[in-house]
C-alpha cells in the first residue's frame, strides 16, 4: 500500500479519514512518522522516549479492527514527558524522577486520545519540572527550533512544539502553568491551546502548581486543536479541580467564523515591553478580523507579579521533600527558583491569592463588554538557544522571565487562550498572537483562530 | 395603646403581624425593647452601642406609614459590632478601630433587614476582631450569659447571644468564621444559623478570615431564623465571594418537617473529647428524628488543624499593618495568636489549603449518602466567665480552643449548619446540637430544627 497523503504534513483529520476509510493503513502512517522521528530527532531533541513497539502494535490493532477507528484513527501524536504513559517513567524533565517506577497506566487524557484511535509515538523534552520558558534542559538536552535549530523552541513544552513543527507528529500534548504551551507555540509557529482551568482532567499528569496547571495541545491548525481537544474532554473523578461540566464539543462550531464577535486589542501593559514585531502581529490579526475596539486589562503587571509569587511558593511546597533530600540533582537554576519560593512568607502568598480573586472579578466584568481579547503571545521571536538576554526598547532584559510576559496574567485566572502563528515576509522565524476568551468559551477562541487560518493570516507550515 | 403581646418573649413573626395589622404600634414595641435593654444590659453587657434615636425614628416612620411594613415590621434586632451601621464606628471588638470614622452606610444585610421593617436597637459586644470563642473582651468587657451571668456567653458573637437569650431583641446578627455563631448559640440556648459560605453578602462587615467568614443570625426559634435569613438573601456586587445564586426562601418549606430525610449521627471525631452531656443531647435529637444511621466524617481532626493554620495566617495577613503599628493596642491574647500566624511559612498554609480542597470533596461525597449530619455544637455547657480550662475525660483542656472543636471542621468547607438548644431537667444551662447539611441546603437544616421544636425537643426560652 502506497502513501496517498503526505502524513508528515497532513492534518490529523485527513489522516484519520484516510485510515478510517482504508485508503491508508495505520501501520504505513506510523512507520512514516517513526522514520521521520528517527531522521529529525537527533538534531531537534524533541523526544526523550520513543514508544516504537507500542505505536506499531496500536497501528496493527487499528488495521486489524481490534482498536477503534475513531476521530483520530491512526494519527501520530506524542506527549510532554510529564504525562503518564504506561510502561514509561514520568520524568517531568527531571533527573530525580528517573528513579521512579514506570507509570502503570496512561494519563486520563491519553486514555481518551487512545480511545479515539490516536497512535502515541513517545514522550517529549521539557524544562525541568516545567519551571522554565526556554525548552532548555540540563539532563536531557535542549529542544531545538525546527525552523532554525540554532534557536530555542521556548518552553516548558519545548519538545511538544519541536515535534509538531517538524512534522514528526500531527499534534502533541503540552502543559501550561504560566504560558508553557503558548510560549513554545509562538516561538515554533504553531497553534497552541490552553483550555479553561478545570476543563480537562489532569489525572496522571505530574503537577507543578496545582492551582495553575492546565493540560492542552499544540497542532498545525485550529481544526486539529479542536479535534484533539474534543477527544480529551470528559468527566473524571481523578482531578479534584475539574469542573462539573459535561463535554462541550467545539469542532462543529468552527465554521461559524468570527463574524459578530466583539473583538478587542489589549492596550497598556500588553502594548509595552515587547519588540515591534509582536505588536505588528497583533495589528495584522486585528485588521483581518476588523477589530477596532481597544480594552485595558487592569492591573496585569500586578497579576503577573502575583503569579510569580504563587508559582514559586506553591511549586516549592510541592517539591519540598525533593529540595531537602536531593538538592544536588536539580537543575541549579530551577533549584534556586524553588528555594526562593520556599522562603516566601505566607502573608505574601495570601496577598497574591487575594489579588487573584480580585483580578478574576475585574476580567470577568471586562468580558461582559467584549468576547475576545487579542495580545501578543510573546514579546519576541525565538531567541538563540542559550541566549540569556534580549533587547527590548533599547535595554537588555532576561529572556526566560520575559517570554511569559503576556501569557502569565491570563493563565493566572484560568481563562481559555490560544496562540496563532504569524510570519513576516523575509523572516524565517514566526511569532504568535494570543487570543483570549471568557471562561468556558474555548469555542470562541477556536472560531477566531480558524477564521484567521481561512483568511491566510495565520498558518503553521511544517519546518522545511 | 396597650401591649397585647409580650414583645420581650414574642416571635419576630408575631411582632411583625401585630405591627402590620395595627394591633400594636412599632413605637410601643421599640419602647418596650429599649426599656428592657436599659434594665438588663448593665448586668449582661450585650450592647456596646445603643442606637436609641435611630430605633425610635424608624418605629415612628413605620407607624406613620413612611417606612415599609414588611415581614419584620417593628421587630427589634441588633448586630454584632463588626457590621457597618450608619453613624456608628465599626469597632469589631477592638480598641484600634475606635479611631476610625463612623460608617457612612449600613452593611448590605442590615439594609435588607431595614427594608423588611426591622428596627435596629444597636451594636453588640464580641471577642476582639472575632478571634475567640468565649465572648470575653478586654476593651468592652465580657458579655454574660443571661441564663446565669456568672457564666460566659461563648463567642465571638457573645453579645448577639446575650441580647437574644435575654429577650432584649427578637434576633441578632452574628458572624461565624470557625464557630462564632454556633458556639454562643449553644452556650446561651438559642437557634443559630451559619448559612453556606458565599450565600449572604458580607459587604460592610469587618473581615477576619475572608476565606472562612460567614454572616448569620441567632434567634429563639427556627421560624425566626428563617424569617431573618430570607430577608437577608439577595445578590450584591459588594462581596466577591458571594455565589451567583438567586434567593431561595426557606420559610415556606419549614412545615415539610424532617420526614424522609436521611439523617445520620457523626461518629469517631464527633463522638470523642466532649463531656457526656453533649453526646446525650445528640442522642436525644437522633431519637426524636428516628435517626439510626451513623457516618464518619473522615479527617475531621486534620481539617480542624488546617482551619487553625489558615485562620492564624490569613488573620495575620489581614491585620499585619495594625500588628506593626499598634501592637500594644491589641488584646494580648489575640495579638499573640496573630503574631504566631504571621510566622507560619507559606508551605504550611498551602498544605492546609490543599487539605481543604480534598476534605471538601470527601464531605460532598458523604452528602450523596445522607441529607443531614448531627454532631454536638460544643463539647460542654457554658463555662464560668474567666474559666481557662474544662475537665473532659478526666483531663483539664483549654476552654477557648476546645469550644470550637465540633464547629471548626464544618465552617472550614462552608457547609450550612445550625445549632438547636437542648435542656436537661435539673440543669439551668443549655447545650446545643449541630445540624449540618450539604451546600446550599439551608432549607433542610431549618426543616429539621423546626421539627425538633415542634416535637418539644429543642426550645429557646427567654432567660428568667
Amino acid at each position: 500500500m502506497s502513501l496517498t497523503l503526505d502524513v508528515l504534513r497532513a492534518a490529523a483529520r485527513d489522516i484519520a479519514a484516510a485510515v478510517s476509510s482504508g485508503q491508508m493503513s495505520a501501520r504505513a502512517v506510523t512507520a512514516a512518522a517513526l522514520g521521520h522521528v528517527d531522521a529529525r530527532n537527533p538534531q531537534l531533541n524533541a523526544f526523550t522516549d520513543i514508544t516504537r513497539a507500542r505505536a506499531l502494535a496500536k497501528a496493527a490493532a487499528i488495521d486489524a479492527g481490534h482498536a477503534p477507528r475513531g476521530a483520530l484513527a491512526g494519527v501520530p501524536y506524542a506527549v510532554k514527558n510529564l504525562y503518564d504513559v504506561a510502561g514509561v517513567v514520568t520524568r517531568a524533565g527531571s533527573k530525580i524522577n528517573r528513579d521512579n517506577a514506570a507509570a502503570a497506566t496512561d494519563a486520563f487524557v491519553v486514555e481518551k486520545l487512545e480511545a479515539a484511535g490516536a497512535v502515541l509515538l513517545g514522550a517529549l523534552d521539557m524544562d525541568e519540572y516545567a519551571y522554565g520558558f526556554t525548552g532548555e534542559n540540563v539532563h536531557d538536552g535542549d529542544s531545538r527550533n525546527p525552523h532554525d535549530p540554532r534557536h530555542m523552541t521556548g518552553g516548558s513544552s519545548g519538545g511538544s512544539a519541536g515535534a509538531v513543527a517538524s512534522g514528526m507528529v500531527a499534534f502533541a500534548l503540552g502543559s501550561d502553568t504560566n504560558g508553557s504551551i503558548r510560549v513554545p507555540a509562538s516561538l515554533c509557529g504553531l497553534f497552541g491551546l490552553k483550555p479553561t482551568y478545570g476543563r480537562l482532567s489532569r489525572r496522571g499528569v505530574f503537577p507543578f502548581v496545582a492551582s495553575l496547571d492546565h493540560v492542552g495541545v499544540l497542532a498545525r491548525s485550529a481544526g486539529d486543536l479542536a479535534l484533539a481537544y474534543d477527544a480529551m474532554q470528559g468527566r473524571d473523578s481523578g482531578d479534584p479541580a475539574q469542573a462539573a461540566r459535561e463535554a462541550e464539543h467545539v469542532l462543529p462550531l468552527l465554521s461559524q467564523g468570527a463574524t459578530g464577535l466583539r473583538i478587542a486589542v489589549a492596550g497598556d501593559y500588553f502594548r509595552r515591553s515587547g519588540r515591534p514585531e509582536c505588536f505588528a502581529a497583533v495589528d495584522a490579526v486585528a485588521a483581518a478580523l476588523g477589530a477596532t475596539r481597544d480594552v485595558v486589562v487592569p492591573s496585569a503587571a500586578a497579576a503577573r507579579a502575583a503569579a510569580f509569587v504563587i508559582t514559586a511558593a506553591e511549586g516549592a511546597a510541592f517539591h519540598l521533600s525533593r529540595l531537602r533530600q536531593r538538592p544536588q540533582d536539580f537543575d541549579a537554576a530551577v533549584r534556586d527558583r524553588l528555594f526562593a519560593g520556599a522562603m516566601i512568607p505566607a502573608e505574601a502568598v495570601l496577598r497574591a491569592q487575594k489579588l487573584r480573586a480580585w483580578f478574576r472579578g475585574r476580567i470577568n466584568a471586562l468580558f461582559e463588554e467584549v468576547d475576545i481579547v487579542l495580545t501578543p503571545a510573546t514579546p519576541c521571536r525565538a531567541p538563540l538557544s542559550g541566549q540569556k538576554t534580549i533587547e527590548i526598547d533599547g535595554a537588555d532584559v532576561p529572556v526566560r522571565a520575559n517570554l511569559g510576559l503576556y501569557t502569565q496574567p491570563i493563565s493566572f485566572i484560568g481563562l481559555p487562550a490560544l496562540t496563532v502563528p504569524l510570519w513576516t515576509p523575509g523572516e524565517h522565524l514566526p511569532i504568535g498572537v494570543q487570543i483570549i476568551g471568557p471562561p468556558w468559551r474555548e469555542d470562541l477562541i477556536l472560531r477566531v483562530a480558524h477564521e484567521l487560518e481561512r483568511k491566510g493570516v495565520a498558518h503553521a507550515p511544517v519546518a522545511p
